[in-house]
């Protein structure tokens, strides 16, 4: 750098101008290369026809925008030495990230046929948005990425979670303004209330305001200047505006202008850090971020077909369709790419020009190779305590009571407390009503906001982090994990239908780097559903849903993992094997109710190992004879529901051999050849028997068993009890009959499925529906369960046995 | 009122304040009555064990707070004769709004068995949250109610749904300082940039700030003043602030108060509206909001057990737990109950005494009674045209070539116009190139905030919505169909898992209102899910997800239905079926590329009044034979490559008899006992036979068609195929082929499938298999489909046939 030639107001060498200048020419020529192109890359030879995509597809509009950026943010991370990472919002800037790593050189390390050269530029072009080739958005396929932006509004709680926990490191989050206007967007520039500015890296928001979506003005865009500007310092930020090329300024002078606004800005944010890590400054900064105002479209096609296109919706694709064939258009298009003079960024071999690469950080400093971005390169595996020591004492099955949940907690207190760096529990305001306290006590809650009197818990340093946005929980522990570090979200199992799209994306996106071999694997994404559908006690029906489960069940079973434990001691020991995984999305399911508890800590290992087990204990069967019915179960309370069926079966027909199934992991269920977990048909069989009645007694809606069991031997024989969309705000017993899924209903199904028994136990039938009616008419009458039934459905002792505290908490609940 | 008695610093008479003070005592009264006591309710005796309900169900926290606002707005509409609605955003607050909805008598009146007296009090409180009562929340049962709160984050997108189209009504929206931080909330404060001054209603936020949420402190209640104001300005709105109850200040003092803010609020909302009105003002306003400040758990136990209450997270939902039994705690319920001063509330009879009732409205101007809450006591039906006069011209089954939304959008561009003020298009951002043009050009789009030159059919009358955020759509269109209008969401298939959770409590909603005899029906939510998962070009696998069927299929067969219409006339014949019902969730798939058309309008209407059909065009039955295979399909695309297969079939095996099927409602294939559309099994195994290989090519996930079949005769022959999660950017038989949905994959299966063809047609079966191939390298070398499969297998014409104007919307996009 040239000193002499600088100074607040022209940052810029002549140099550094020149090469800021010729990346930004470069990757916009890429760009528009990548979209258009499938042949004559460099344009040795005037467009022919056969030059261009019979398909257009791709997302100029974005694109010089997202170049313009990360040319500049370069240019930082040379002089400062900067580790920073990119996060690109409007995702579908493909064409610009895929461009940056290939100028970066990281592209064709990553793939090798892929090459620096002409030809590697002749397949890169070719391969993009093209069958066989690349998709067009920020994928899993680009280096550099961790969030793909298929679905918008998640780039600033990725952002987030890629920053807690990496102090040294500075993340670029471009958000798009139509992205802006999304739910999860919008809340998620709340996030600075809970970033560690000491022990967390830095978020910069930089709000590409670029007028236009897909047909409509963006709001953000519409807005008066002063709106705007309160609405960032409402967020808590200190906005810099920038606005280039809707004049006649030259480059060199918009360059200038925004390298010194940049530098101001990574000041600030450098004082800011160096206040914090001296301790000056205690509180939360006012972080600042950048509205940065460029044309849709900028350096694209003023105008075709006498519409304007450059500044305008015309240009969020493609700015001319059809091009192939079309003699105007192809000019027009050759006209636009020349205008970035590719004559003096590529070199005879089609290499770039010295010129640009010296605007190139070097190894790890390439945001297209920084480690971060490949989290699985800085994974630590976690340091377990073992779980069998957190354990529930059972000296018999069913001789022990505890909160499963609350059991978990202690377990999760002590991996936070070994794992303070790496490990994070995030829950949307429910950590401690689903009965995590200790983790919560330990790990303490992360807040940065003000705090007062009557707070308790809340630590910038918290490991817990609680705010009331499934989809911000679910975006921060996806950019945290997607950065190599482990984590877990809670939530209340209706609700987690909020983030659906969210799982969604995450298990695709896992699914897609399972074919990409420099992408190493990354801790999976772990969920706990708990104040499930059958103890939703505060909240009623509005709150009964276990269908997220059917929502899993529709991603790649190479990604998807479904457990639902039956108690304390096998959730602890699924969770221990959860923590360990990795690139799967575990979703396991356990209420946080006082229930009966069935396994040694031994037991439960070994029967969380094998999935499916028979519980010979529960059942009546006789060694070497087949059982006349078949219990099956899978959920904490049906499983209590099915105990209770066989013991009454065992009380009332001692002759009927019953065999009692317990179902931990649902994928056993599945063919082998459905899913790794899948059982043989022979092994299925051997467990449910090819002819005898199964009922099966299961925690969601039937037709998930149906759906995994359809194609065994012994379906037709298969009924099952679940969820069927009947609830209100009852007592536990009461739901449980409104879906049939009592004991005194499986004992019926039993009476009901068994050859030859419906004469000969016509009493018991009449005796378990009768219990039913008087079970409800109790329940009516006294506004609780009958005594018998609670024994094992058992209310929260804080409000049965005149312990609760001032805010016990009671039951499901949710603000 | 005694003018001479009020200032404006002091705006309330002394008779009025005694009035407001006594409605929010009362109201207080009766919210803790809920809670706590099944009997005794005006505390005739002491509090006795028995008393007090066994489980505490319900959320204290919320309440004083919103009683006290009701009671103030009531003040205000009998001063101002307004019509208003409110919406309670954190919805449980139940016992707040069953509150008023007695003291106002609207309870008793749709209640008969909660009369106005004791012993309906009695009754009014025991069944709060309990067995064979009402729920917690402010549920359908719940009378002036619109908005159950059950799931945060949407009460002002209903708020302004409902104030579309009404510009007499007044919505007051009570907002949650939790519910804030939800990602739909955040953003649904930009709603003002949508609603018209002069023909919209007026919504008034009510941001209600108590500090905690479960276990946390709200972030909105921790960040400065100045950032708060700031936030809401940012948003476009003016703020007022209002804050009482953490002082010693008198009742009196702090209902002057905020009597005299809400006056000037509503003052500066007349003058708004009537400079709208005079068309002095042309622009958005700056629409007033109130923070309203008060202490969580206002005027309850101040401390307990040593542990601060009111004014903490304490006070969340029950400030004692575990009270019968325990005698200090009865003690201190009783103690704060009677700080009410019940005896000065209610008369001998337990009636509300006049000083109260002089604080109700007047009949439906009765928040608890308006119309508005009832919509579809309002609902007027559509005028709709004619959609056999908009049918495509069919000549012969494949005979013509159409875009199916395109043409529905020219229906729908006429409903708009027949139905200017009771009928609406949401979407977003996506109406456009969901092709449903015609409908964005008659009713322009909704845009009240600036605009530029390059804009287009942007107007503050438009009839169209469109802004980027699933979450805003949906809220806005959920608000207008319950105060009984019309209107249908258009979304890209992928994208619509978004608001599943929406969805979800939508269809609860409706679920539980067809058991309130007093609820009038309101008109269907209809879905038009486009660019679906066989047409994602420009985006690929992030956008490839056909789930959005299978969450939907988990409501119960009483309000949901499902249509998958094959071509335009079909698309028509539905939607105009679905505009005309009400209570439904009615979800239509259809694709927007040009594609065969296959039925007249007359067999259109035909085909879809059956919803399921045998296509002999298509099929190679002999008359009183059976067919050796049926080849089912449901879906636009599998539609195609069925008859496509059927054609292949035809040619090569001519001796083969094949039947085709074609489903528009999914539902049909349901048992008639699981669904009020399912077939009878005598008429499905008429359709299916009980013994023949069925292939059906179905558009979503195959296990869905299982999941609607298992108990059908046929089912082990039946063999689906459809999305099985494989996809990419690709062209669109390149993404059949990947998830074997294509033709040549259809004619082996059924080369496998049908016994004794295995062995005749191997060469068939291998032609097929070698056509695939030669499609999948065609593909992969031109970037564009085999012409010969192609034919049927449309790109955008725009695309292929050089009319692409700039901007051309050239397949699934998105920003």
């Amino acid at each position: 750098m040239s000193a002499a030639a600088k100074s607040a107001d022209q940052p810029l060498s002549a140099q550094d101008l020149t090469s800021i200048d010729a990346w930004w020419r470069a990757s916009n020529y890429l760009a528009v290369g990548q979209i258009y192109l499938m042949d004559n890359a460099l344009l040795r030879r005037p467009l022919a026809a056969e030059d261009v995509k019979p398909r257009l597809l791709g997302h100029w509009g974005t694109s010089p925008g997202q170049n313009f950026l990360y040319a500049h943010l370069n240019h930082q991370i040379i002089n400062r030495d900067l580790d920073m990472i990119y996060l690109s919002g409007p995702g579908h800037g493909g064409p610009s990230l895929v461009a940056a790593g290939w100028l970066e050189g990281t592209y064709s390390q990553v793939y090798s046929h892929v090459g620096t050269d002409e030809r590697g530029l002749n397949v890169l072009f070719r391969q993009f948005s093209f069958p066989g080739g690349i998709p067009s958005h920020v994928a899993p396929e680009t280096p550099g990425s961790i969030h793909e932006g298929g679905e918008l509004g998640y780039v600033l709680s990725h952002a987030y979670g890629a920053a807690f926990d990496n102090p040294d490191l500075v993340v670029a989050a471009v958000i798009g303004d139509g992205e802006a206007e999304t739910g999860p967007l919008a809340t998620a520039w709340h996030s600075n209330k809970f970033l560690n500015p000491r022990l967390d890296g830095t978020v910069l928001p930089i709000l590409h305001l670029n007028g236009y979506k897909i047909a409509n003005p963006t709001v953000l865009d519409r807005i008066p200047r002063q709106e705007l500007e309160a609405l960032m310092v409402g967020y808590g930020h200190r906005p810099y505006f920038f606005e280039a090329g809707f004049d006649d300024e030259e480059p060199a002078q918009f360059h200038q202008r925004f390298a010194a606004l940049l530098s101001e800005v990574l000041d600030e944010i450098a004082r800011i850090r160096t206040e914090a890590t001296d301790g000056i400054l205690t509180g939360r900064p006012r972080w600042p971020m950048i509205v940065f105002r460029t044309p849709k479209g900028w350096t694209g096609p003023e105008e075709v077909d006498g519409l304007p296109v450059e500044g305008t919706w015309r240009s969020h694709q493609v700015p001319m369709a059809a091009v192939r064939g079309n003699e105007d258009y192809t000019r027009l298009l050759e006209e636009w790419m020349r205008s970035y003079r590719p004559e003096d960024l590529f070199d005879e071999d089609g290499r770039i020009v010295e010129q640009i690469a010296r605007n190139n950080p070097v190894g790890t400093r390439r945001m297209s190779a920084n480690p971060h971005a490949n989290g699985g390169m800085l994974t630590r595996d976690l340091d377990l305590p073992d779980w069998q020591e957190y354990a529930v004492d059972v000296p018999s099955p069913g001789g022990a009571n505890a909160e499963a949940t609350r059991v978990l907690g202690t377990w999760v207190a002590d991996v936070i407390e070994r794992n303070r760096e790496t490990f994070r529990v995030f829950g949307p305001d429910e950590t401690h009503s689903n009965r995590l306290g200790a983790a919560v006590e330990t790990g303490g809650k992360t807040w940065v906001a003000e705090v007062v009197d009557t707070d308790v818990d809340l630590s910038p340093t918290g490991r817990v982090m609680e705010v009331l946005s499934e989809h911000q929980c679910q975006g921060w522990l996806e950019g945290y994990l997607l950065t190599g570090r482990h984590g877990l979200l809670n939530s209340y199992e209706a609700f987690v239908h909020i983030v659906d799209s969210m799982f969604n994306q995450h298990a695709k996106w896992l699914d897609a780097t399972r074919d990409i071999p420099w992408r190493v694997p990354v801790p999976s994404l772990n969920y706990l559903l708990s104040s499930h559908v059958w103890r939703q006690d505060h909240n009623g029906f509005s709150h009964q849903d276990p269908g997220f489960l059917d929502v899993v069940m529709n991603k790649t079973a190479d990604v998807i993992r479904i457990y639902l434990p039956p108690d304390a001691n096998t959730l602890l020991s699924t969770y221990d094997h959860c923590l360990r995984s990795k690139n799967y999305v575990n979703v396991v399911v356990s209420g946080k109710q006082p229930g009966p508890q069935w396994l040694s800590a031994q037991d439960a290992a070994l029967h969380c190992a094998r999935g499916i087990g028979i519980w010979d204990w529960a059942g009546s069967e006789v060694a070497g004879e087949k059982p006349d019915v078949v219990l099956g179960c899978a959920g904490d309370v049906p499983t209590v529901e099915a105990i209770a069926a066989a013991r009454l079966l065992a009380e009332h027909l001692p002759e009927l051999r019953v065999r009692v199934i317990n179902v931990v992991d649902l994928m056993r269920l599945q063919d082998e050849r459905e899913h790794p977990h899948g059982l043989s048909h022979r092994d299925f069989d051997s467990f449910f028997t090819t002819d005898r009645p199964v009922i099966f007694a299961f925690h969601g809606y039937p037709s998930l068993v149906h759906r995994l069991t359809y194609r065994r031997t012994n379906h037709s024989n298969i009924h099952v009890r679940g969820f069927k969309e009947q609830g209100t705000t009852t007592t536990p017993f009461d739901m449980l009959m409104m879906n049939d899924l009592d004991r005194y209903r499986l004992v019926a199904d039993v009476i009901d499925r068994v050859p030859g028994l419906a004469e000969r136990a016509a009493g018991l039938r009449q005796a378990m529906l009768d219990m039913r009616v008087r079970a409800r008419n109790y329940t009516r009458e006294h506004g609780e369960d009958l005594p018998e039934v609670a024994q094992w459905v058992f209310n929260d002792e804080d409000n049965t046995q005149g312990s609760g505290a001032p805010g016990a908490d009671t039951g499901g609940d949710n603000d």
